[in-house]
């Protein structure tokens, strides 16, 4: 898609790991003059990017600051896995200029009030909906890459169980179906249920799972509440592997599957692991989309 | 995708289309006893629906009365094209037991509440979120059937723009797609123009539509509103084939477009001219959900 | 794909129908000079064309005579339905300049041997393979516009069987696949039925159509012999769609399915009914090929 | 696809590793009495396999003889990874009755020849057609699984090239293109072009592939002869990855490639490294073809 080149922008990334270097990388690529700070790790940063330690210096010739995914760990340093200093996250405000924007991810309210008391504006991209929507294709892929390392078998033909039907669920049911495997989509919502069957895998009824459960080969859990308790588990075979993709408290009990002798995998933040570069760009047309929209309300 | 039987449901089919037999039709085959109302043009009818011209012993038998989409054209008369005879909409209210149901397309709210008063729950098939997810696809593959009528190449290589990403927009761009077309589509969201690129066709932001809209062959307006004025008809190909989907007003100016010399097809109710049988069955799948919902809700 | 200009080489089109005028049109559009003959309806030629009813002019100024498909339909005269002349095939020979290659389809052994007397050399388009195997595809297209437009149902989950697993047989079950169709292919090389499971659809062996027929919405016939014989159609449900889209005899006892009613349609020469624009692209693509490779092999 | 049970058929399988191990289970499974022979690794094999280390006894009670895929490694024993003892190969034609079948992958000729001798039908499933387009599915997910683990950006969007379009280069290029990568694939055959190009890829010919493959991401190599000389590395990008498929002595000039910097990997026998479960259920399905179609020749 074509996206207008915002020439005034000037970017300061800070700190993060593969992913946050990839974007600046991105940016230098897409054209903006682009300062790279806290990259020690030096194998995958583009000669386009100016690198800079000071973070003063970088923080005044810039007007869009980026703090990685999550921006801190801690609520006081920044999230900065490719550097051995600290950078403590209330620099990035400090030496901000008034009238700049900050877009980071997992911003804290806490973090955001202060930016906005000293005149910057601030944005969470991870909330972002279209963040989420093209971070499903890293996800969906990589939960596939797994199957095919874990099984002795093809995705072709497998008999496969994705439960949930959300932006994940969607993405890799349709990949898994694209691939040739027999895709049944566990959900709830009659509308969900029509698309499942519209788009020609088998629709199942959340509700019904532990009667239905007993065939598949591989299942894929995407929703984030305690689905695959003791009675389900223990209608598996005892060959299928279990994928939890869902994020934390995960919807697997992981003691029991154990305890069944179930494969379970609880496979999390799989852009960043998989696909570094491509959750790169992810992050740079999110943090694009933002700043044209910001543009064009003034 | 199992559908638990009600077997204490007993319907009353009255009137309608060529759908409407087709559902009473499905209805009767998936088990359930249908009493058949007004279908003089008996083609389609199974043996199996009892077929009754007396609305009065029919409804007193049923519990669940379906009229058809729409349930009325005039607000006085059932709508029922394949019969002769008239049959006055509030004969379906006199006749029916207290306690029944009540599922019809597009009732007004005037008829809905006289049902009410009499005891009699209703439901608008028609408003339901399955029913546009399910109906989608035979307009996806009527609005195809136009296109390969209307053209003299095929749809595999040709330059395709879709306007509007819901629910005809996604699945007729899907189905394009599949066919091996060049797929495009204008949609408006962040989250959707995401979903298109990460679904691998070319994301347009409608605001550009008159810079970019030159270069297609076939042309799908899915989106309600006036979005093909003059400026962006001048900017089409002129052996541009133009389908409007959108309901009424729908999206093209007609006029100016005849003006031009661009050939522009405005096809509404696809669902019920080109897959009435499918239609049919989507209208019993709704139904059905209807039912089944209010039953686990008891 | 990249296709090397020729620039010496000057184009005759001779005659033909809408497919003929399309693939003048098309070499014109690929900036080659071509002289348009007899082409009195000319609603789709385009000026690029250099049009002419001097036949002797013409193919003096030429190097490259096309002929149309099939080239003659009397042995006698160029198969010129655009024109209301009759042109002799022999001036095409008569007026040609030895060292001249004549293309055409369906040319005769005895036109062939009288074009090479004269140094004239002669190669036949419609024998390339690549020519059947880019026209599989408007002929798929064009058997699902007839299922489409004759049945009341989608084609998305029709029950679809397809004998065969040539050229035809294997675009149009694909296209079905991509369609969300239920598709079942009759073949009988190990080969086949193995490609035919490997690509997510169901194989059978066409030894055993009678048994396994009786469950299809519609059979696509691409073997050009008698399978559907008294006793498969005797066995298929009488609501089936029957297309035989084999070649002369057909594949369908057409008498015997009137008898029993089943609705049969025996669908010949598609590319050129449904999409003339791509069979003159295909021609063109064809004819290109013929000319590099005889250059290439100078 | 319904495959006939031949109620008559004895199986000894012999040695082999996960594959063979794997077949005589999908044999088992299928209904059919099989003898395993020298399995001492045994987790994956079921209870309904008779375990047998004589192999003398094992033979006098079977009709059918499956060695593995190769049948030896020196032409004097069974390969046999899964056992700690040696199987000399000609116990296995000592030991056959007359009129056995036996059946193995790459046979060497003079052991057929010895076979024939004694009465022993021999075949060669590696030699069969549909082996080879069957196997080309885990092939082509496997290299789909090295390329995910090896590269840091998604298949979807990633530009890929596969040289050679026989079983395996078509078999690949249909997957990459079902998970949204953008395929080129180079050819030879105007047959293979217009198909290739026909199912939605680009389409190069292997003649030009210096010019156009400095563009690509991923290289998958399926030709068995020298492509990928010192000229086309050269016009790679840096961080393209080339993947090499071919059997020996593969396409690839791997020393020239490590001078350059390009990182290759030569991914040899697939389907029984990544997939032995469906590499295991192939050889069946081959073997019981075979069987097959000798009985209906009698």
């Amino acid at each position: 898609m074509y996206i207008e080149f915002m020439k005034d922008c000037i970017f300061a990334v800070v700190g993060g790991d593969l992913r946050q270097a990839r974007l600046a990388n991105a940016l230098a690529v897409s054209g903006y003059t682009v300062y790279g700070l806290f990259f020690d790790l030096d194998v995958y940063v583009s000669d386009k990017i100016i690198r800079s330690e000071n973070i003063r210096e970088a923080l005044e010739k810039s007007n869009v600051i980026v703090l990685p995914l999550p921006a801190s760990l801690d609520d006081k340093t920044v999230n900065s896995m490719l550097s051995t200093r600290e950078i403590p996250l209330d620099d990035c405000l400090r030496y901000a200029k008034p009238g700049s924007i900050l877009v980071g991810g997992m911003l804290s309210k806490e973090f955001r009030e202060r930016a906005e008391e000293r005149g910057i504006t601030t944005e969470d991209y991870a909330k972002r909906e279209e963040f989420a929507v093209l971070n499903a294709v890293p996800t969906a892929e990589g939960a596939v890459a797994i199957a095919m390392a874990e099984r002795a078998a093809t995705i072709r033909g497998s008999k496969c169980l994705v439960t949930g039907y959300g932006k994940v669920g969607k993405r890799l049911a349709a990949l898994l179906c694209a691939m040739g495997a027999n895709v049944s989509v566990a959900a709830r919502k009659p509308k969900d249920l029509a698309e499942i069957e519209a788009n020609g895998m088998s629709a199942m009824h959340i509700s019904g799972l532990s009667g239905g459960a007993g065939d598949f080969e591989v299942l894929f859990n995407t929703v984030p509440a305690m689905i695959f308790g003791e009675d389900i588990l223990r209608a598996l075979r005892r060959d299928c592997l279990v994928l939890d993709l869902a994020s934390k408290p995960g919807g697997v009990d992981f003691e029991m599957a154990k305890r069944l002798g179930i494969h379970t995998i609880w496979a999390l933040s799989l852009p960043g692991k998989v696909a570094p570069i491509t959750a790169g760009d992810i992050m740079r047309d999110t943090i694009l989309n933002i700043l044209r929209e910001r543009r064009s309300m003034q």
